[in-house]
């Protein structure tokens, strides 16, 4: 997979500096999800807490964590605003869920599965607007701004992803858009966050957005790439999701760009009128190794991972810069 | 349809006053409407503006002005606020639309049938994270604590509706919870937010509140009685998706508890398993009727609406107070 620049050259790079560092005010988020998704009505923390128990990685709360810590923030705020974040992602997930009629979401049954779509948008609702509550009881107007305006991009980008959908037409620059409002904007938000409550300047919150907005555009690239990998395949790991429903990745764009007529026509048949065969998504996958759509869509992903890296140049080294540079790397290099 | 309150005795309560009261006001709410659901990608809009466009009463933005104005508010805060209120009411609508997969909504064919679910849930949160952007710029962290709140009750009842779905033992305890939360906290908000941008004592916040709050439980209960009928089926509109849906509201609820055995197992079989047949819905509306279950639901509201009268109690005498007045006749008299 390239060249891994690791701190530490041998090992891979890993999440595990990252919630190390961060363990403590962790396990402050994880407790205040739990008791904020609580509600008299025992539907609500149940499918909430399906999805808050599969876990995930807890990026996004993690990185307005180690930003606010980069900062030097020294107060409790950012446990309550990373649970924020926490909340609108998970709210995504659900509505997510209903929208792709996906079976699986990070191994388990998705909650639409079990409970039905009904319920899955029903929750997303309560738990984004339980963010908005949290915010308001954190009480910064900026952070609210931030917020809320992610919260509207991230809309605006999961219907523009809709609007190129089994489309392959859709070139690299329609298809960075959609990944820039719907993953991106979420990680800047979640970054930016951090500079807002530690009171730092302007240079630092611009800062904190760069490197939050170029690592969530990497990790959704790779995202990309995991979906046809063959790694994972071998690995019993769902994939082909993103085939299935026809979506327009990066790996699809360049292969069918680089690809001949008989090709595209396979291309259309299976994601635009989704008429599918067995033996249609190892084709897709052999097609994109043929013109080498993965190998580049990762280096696409280096690049953006470069610039975040860039991002942080300001900030005084230390533990948690450190960290921040690591999970770029992570994003990136990471097969799960 | 029993005693008519009206102030002029002959005519049937209207919207009519208080439109016109507040008319230059509404047109400025209703272009900002329009101007902040704007979005670069093209599907926002026009299937925002659909449901916009199918118009509806714009009951609870009027509330808002009206309210304000009665508050003696002299500024323009409260047009981007009941802009706001009608924002939150559209994104539950559009979820409602996903949830229930009703086909029609005010007559009009609803945003689920022509752009599917995916759209409706999108757009449903692009416009309730719009509405929390607009509030972030009216920059009043009461009114924003007030509609967070409001909205996670709302997602909050639609659950629990949920649950208490196609379950014929739901009682008048439940369903007043229910329709509480769902439909009105978002009336009782709409009210309160008046006096708070108003800058009145915290006694007239809470009569408004308690106002919204009546007026918009007598509001559901007559929406529910219509759902019902003879009136609404001679004028050829749409009646019986609560049957169809399995929907438990106070006429069925009524109707269930006063019913003999061989009636219950007719509401349970066309409500809990959804075996319907030809004529059963005519039969459902017979058995209301005969054990009085639509017109003791009118009573209920007729109940609540002389709560929110008295609500409106400690407010000086003027036209808006007269127009919000007739607004509680209006809610329970109509027959649309």
């Amino acid at each position: 997979m390239g060249v891994v620049v690791s701190l530490e050259g041998e090992r891979s790079p890993s999440l595990a500096p990252l919630t190390t560092l961060v363990a403590d005010d962790m396990r402050a988020v994880n407790e205040l999800v739990v008791q904020r998704m609580h509600s008299p009505v025992a539907m609500i923390p149940q499918l909430a807490g399906h999805i808050v128990a599969a876990g995930g990685k807890r990026l996004r709360p993690l990185l307005t964590l180690a930003s606010a810590r980069m900062c030097g923030y020294a107060g409790r705020r950012h446990i309550a605003l990373a649970a924020c974040v926490e909340f609108i992602h998970t709210a995504t997930l659900l509505h997510d869920d209903v929208v792709d009629e996906s079976d699986l979401r990070r191994g388990l049954a998705s909650a639409n599965a079990v409970w039905g779509n009904k319920a899955s948008v029903l929750v997303g609702d309560f738990l984004l607007s339980r963010s908005f509550e949290l915010m308001v009881e954190d009480g910064s107007l900026s952070v609210l701004s931030i917020l809320s305006r992610a919260s509207s991009l991230i809309a605006e980008g999961e219907v523009l992803q809709l609007t190129t959908q089994n489309d392959t037409e859709t070139g690299e620059t329609r298809y960075l858009e959609v990944i820039k409002a719907k993953t991106a904007q979420l990680f800047a938000a979640a970054c930016r966050i951090g500079a807002v409550i530690a009171a730092r300047p302007k240079v630092e919150e611009d800062a904190l957005e760069t490197f939050g907005m170029n690592l969530g555009i990497a990790f959704q690239l790779t995202d990309d790439v995991l979906d046809y990998s063959a790694t994972q395949m071998a690995l019993g790991k769902t994939v082909g999701d993103d085939f299935r429903e026809g979506k327009i990745t990066l790996p699809v764009i360049l292969a069918f760009r680089r690809g001949d007529e008989a090709e595209r026509t396979f291309w259309r048949r299976t994601l635009e009128t989704l008429e599918q065969r067995p033996g249609d998504l190892e084709r897709a996958v052999d097609l994109m190794e043929k013109h080498k759509a993965l190998a580049d869509t990762v280096e696409r992903a280096r690049h953006y991972g470069a610039i975040a890296r860039d991002g942080l140049g300001i900030f005084a080294n230390g533990p948690e810069k450190s960290a921040l540079v690591e999970i770029i790397d992570f994003c990136i290099e990471r097969t799960y």
